[in-house]
């Protein structure tokens, strides 16, 4: 279901493949605006930027140097491919509103299967990077995994060379598997920086320093990338060191929810870990 | 309870400090090898390590160019500083077995009181570094915060000065305060690295590739160094997007345990963000 770039590149010489050379970005939300800067960044030209918001619209334009459309009967429909940045529950609806366009259709989203596309358009594909993106943080995507789904193989090879222009990541995957990714990047991700939240919540209100926890936080994750995340877990949970965590479990006696959660995750670390309580 | 080294700078001048030449690491562990091998980098002294195991010993002082020693009689007492950087369990006994020494006894323990150390020496400390260590990783502790604590506040400017030679990071914390930040560290830490150990088994179970994972992993620490956790959070359960969770519930079906520690973060993570159920 996943397949490198590698498995299709001998392909690629004997097929015309012409590039995207006008694009259209529809959205301007933080999955707009980074893909949209990476693409101006590679030298693409974004000829229209679509958005709800005057002002939102106008903003992102100016930044890719692209028209603002707040119409879409105002698209030009020769742009060689529409990019829907929107929220998943947006998706189906802009796909019924948009115009006949003879370009390429692509949505970014983790969720949306492509054929909500596909039903209006045969040309369509998903492209979706697999990264947290903020609009005031300045996001590098050269070496964000994208996944790529199209409906046909040429389809699938103009837009995997597309996307090679941003990223040097480029997956294959079907919409099953795009889903199972971005539920895996849900732990990985979501819930790893609620743990941040938390950790910062717990530490302001006892008037000490979040910030502090800075190296540990870049370290942990380096370490797990490095040795994989199994083999790099310490602490008393994992050295079933129960003096410490009982002592923890008391120190959280008035925030009863962060106290269960830290019973919970001792407990999962410790199964995971094949460590019965009993077991020094 | 915390104060900045900068506080107590302006005492360092009329304050005749003598800085530690001759040093004796106890312990062959992974907090042992870390601090042993930042001191030699910073160029220390090591003179002696003790270890219980031979191999273990010989292997940690050969790469200090220090003395193997694995009987406590044959510590040499002239040491400016023994470190213990032992497990919390074995750090009562050891400080109780120790020979008379003149130099200060200082342990590495998040957990452990330094009043351990002080029943029986009068020169004593606490060196504890902020980081997750692990013996197949070589550690670079120069900006790991350290927390420093000692009996008197002559003995704190000694040691301070000390960790200053190994990290640009000296926090003064008494015990107290060290285990609070210990707690924000298994959150930020272990259990972090659980949620990565979770998203990585999951992949790896659906035959698909966990290291697709590291640029989001390190991408989520950066941001929430940068913006705070709080102004970090993306993702489903934030967004409240109730189709998603519910679709991600089901993936989940086979694996009870991840399918409840889902849906328990996505409620805390909303609760959080106060978003109520009924508000999108």
């Amino acid at each position: 279901m996943v397949q490198s770039i590698l498995l299709l590149s001998s392909k690629i010489n004997i097929l015309v493949i012409s590039g995207f050379s006008r694009l259209t970005i529809l959205g301007t939300g933080h999955v707009a605006w980074a893909i949209g800067m990476a693409l101006k960044q590679a030298g693409h030209s974004v000829v229209q930027v679509f958005g709800r918001d005057n002002a939102r619209t106008m903003e992102l334009a100016n930044a890719l140097d692209a028209q603002p459309v707040v119409n879409l009967t105002d698209l030009a429909p020769d742009s060689d491919v529409f990019i829907l940045a929107v929220s998943d529950d947006a998706i189906f609806d802009l796909v019924n509103s948009l115009p006949a366009v003879r370009g390429m259709v692509v949505h970014t989203s983790a969720s949306v299967s492509m054929e909500v596309i596909k039903e209006r358009f045969s040309g369509c594909g998903v492209l979706y990077p697999l990264q947290t993106l903020s609009r005031n943080r300045k996001s590098n995507l050269s070496d964000v995994p994208f996944f790529v789904e199209a409906a046909d193989e040429n389809q699938l090879l103009q837009l995997t060379r597309f996307a090679s222009t941003i990223t040097s990541h480029v997956i294959h995957a079907d919409s099953d598997t795009r889903r199972k990714y971005h539920l895996a990047a849900i732990f990985a991700c979501n819930f790893v920086n609620h743990m941040y939240s938390i950790a910062s919540d717990y530490l302001t209100a006892q008037g000490l320093r979040p910030e502090l926890l800075g190296p540990l936080m870049e370290e942990t994750a380096a370490k797990a990338i490095e040795l994989g995340a199994a083999a790099s877990q310490t602490g008393p949970a994992l050295r079933d060191d129960s003096q410490t965590m009982q002592r923890h479990i008391e120190m959280l006696r008035y925030l009863p929810e962060y106290q269960n959660l830290y019973a919970l995750m001792s407990t999962l670390i410790q199964q995971f870990h094949n460590k019965p309580d009993d077991q020094l």
